[in-house]
């Protein structure tokens, strides 16, 4: 665990029928640092998040700016000033084994021939990563921006097993279980019905960037076949993160907002919402969710 | 509500013992559309929010950023592209009226003698709109950029008045009712017990910016004597938020991060956690809270 959980006394009121009765106690709570990530030493953006797999939230993030799409374009990650450089597993070494609170900005270098994002794009980018982009035009872009295409009829997915999902997500949340502070997100397999990974962060975006970021480092993308599922609602930037990756379909425990759904729509992508055992709603392409 | 909730049709999936039952029918989504903020015509960030009350936002928004502090800072704004310009409540006049997906871009002009954010701070904006600042020095540096002091012995809140809000802010929150998709943040007057103000987002921030311009509009920073609830988790962005518009405690329905707890105690500011009516959890200044 490490860094993810701090330990902090709390004065614990609680009320019963004689009143209300004060307690000094310890607690843990999540970790929340900011993490900045560089791209060739340029800043990019910074994120407020659950410090660990630094290495996977950065190479998510790129993929979900649509600069990555592969391991191969993703040479490299140093955490600026911790001892020593390297590669990116390396980088992932140093980022594990640091106690300190000095890891909280990662540099990337990207592979040759890979365009790091222009100043304009730099700009941009703090809207995006933030807010994900705007309007109807852009849900058009979005679509067209992702080199993958999720709209395959080829893929289904036995309603069954996605209503099996939050609970298998909810079982492998280690922090949470100390902290009740963390999102969850989790890439399922649909053939196989196996989870592949599961990341926690006190942000719901940074927890799917770090899923999408070892499917990508790990040379699985596009991620066809898959579902991911996340601890809360879903916003329209989980679904352009996803759609970015190649996934067909998002499922979340809470609700999807009109965004989201427009641009699961536009996309030929599977969403569904208030998935809570016994029950689910399918907002688009309920034609793959076989009952 | 007008653009606060969607209609969008939904096939819901609901399991008992003698199987999977489909069933297509309308269900009602928390509306979620960008809004850019501009200052002077120059963009400063692009947040995902429930439209409505943008002027507030962006009151709320420049005040947690120390660019305001009063509503004589704040001169007008207008929506972009929409009928007429003018003065603040004008300008909330027509984001109220406006039905179309149009007003998207709101336009502030600040005070006379008011500097805007240079163009390094805008950079930084994209940051700290996003994420909070970083680190220990910067745990300092918002503790001192604020322009009230929160660290009063002055105030004191009742606990089981403080275990009632989460249920006050539930019972006005109208559109989640409708949706189960909206934060909500809320302004409680510890003196009165009175409920202040009240507003609900698909960003959490965003509810919180808000209730802080709401108040800086009506000219009632610094809110000394108030406590903030809101229906999530504390995190550090949002202590920053409640300090910056001198408000001395955050109750919160779910758990605080360490940063959120961090810089709490080094602000002097009250700081609740799982709050659910029958217990609490205080983080910082448990002297002010009277059991």
């Amino acid at each position: 665990m490490g860094r993810l959980t701090a330990r902090s006394p709390v004065t614990r009121i609680a009320f019963d029928e004689t009143g209300a009765v004060a307690r000094r106690r310890p607690d843990t709570l999540a970790v929340e640092e900011p993490l900045e990530i560089r791209v060739g030493g340029e800043p990019l953006t910074v994120t407020m998040r659950t410090p660990g797999h630094d290495v996977e939230l950065a190479a998510g993030f790129l993929t979900g700016e649509g600069i990555i799409a592969s391991g191969e374009d993703f040479r490299s990650a140093i955490h600026c000033g911790g001892p020593g450089t390297g590669l990116v597993f390396q980088a992932q070494a140093v980022g594990a084994a640091s106690a300190q609170n000095t890891y909280n900005v990662l540099d990337v270098t990207l592979a040759p021939g890979v365009a790091p994002p222009a100043v304009d794009i730099a700009r941009n980018f703090y809207t995006t990563s933030s807010c994900g982009v705007c309007g109807t035009a852009s849900i058009e872009q979005v679509a067209k921006a992702s080199r993958f295409d999720v709209r395959t009829d080829a893929v289904t997915f036995a309603a069954e097993w996605l209503a099996g999902l939050p609970e298998a997500l909810r079982a492998g949340q280690d922090v949470f279980d100390k902290t009740g502070g963390l999102h969850a997100a989790a890439l399922f397999d649909a053939a196989s019905g196996d989870m592949l990974v599961l990341r926690e962060d006190v942000g719901r975006h940074n927890a799917v960037d770090k899923v999408v970021g070892w499917a990508v480092l790990h040379g699985r993308l596009p991620l066809e076949g898959t579902v991911l599922q996340v601890s809360g609602r879903a916003s329209f930037e989980l679904v352009q993160k996803a759609v970015m990756a190649g996934i067909p379909a998002l499922s979340a425990v809470s609700a999807p907002s009109s965004l989201a759904v427009e641009l699961a729509d536009s996309s030929g992508f599977t969403l569904i919402g208030f998935s809570r055992g016994r029950s689910m709603n399918v907002y688009s392409r309920a034609d793959r969710v076989i009952v």
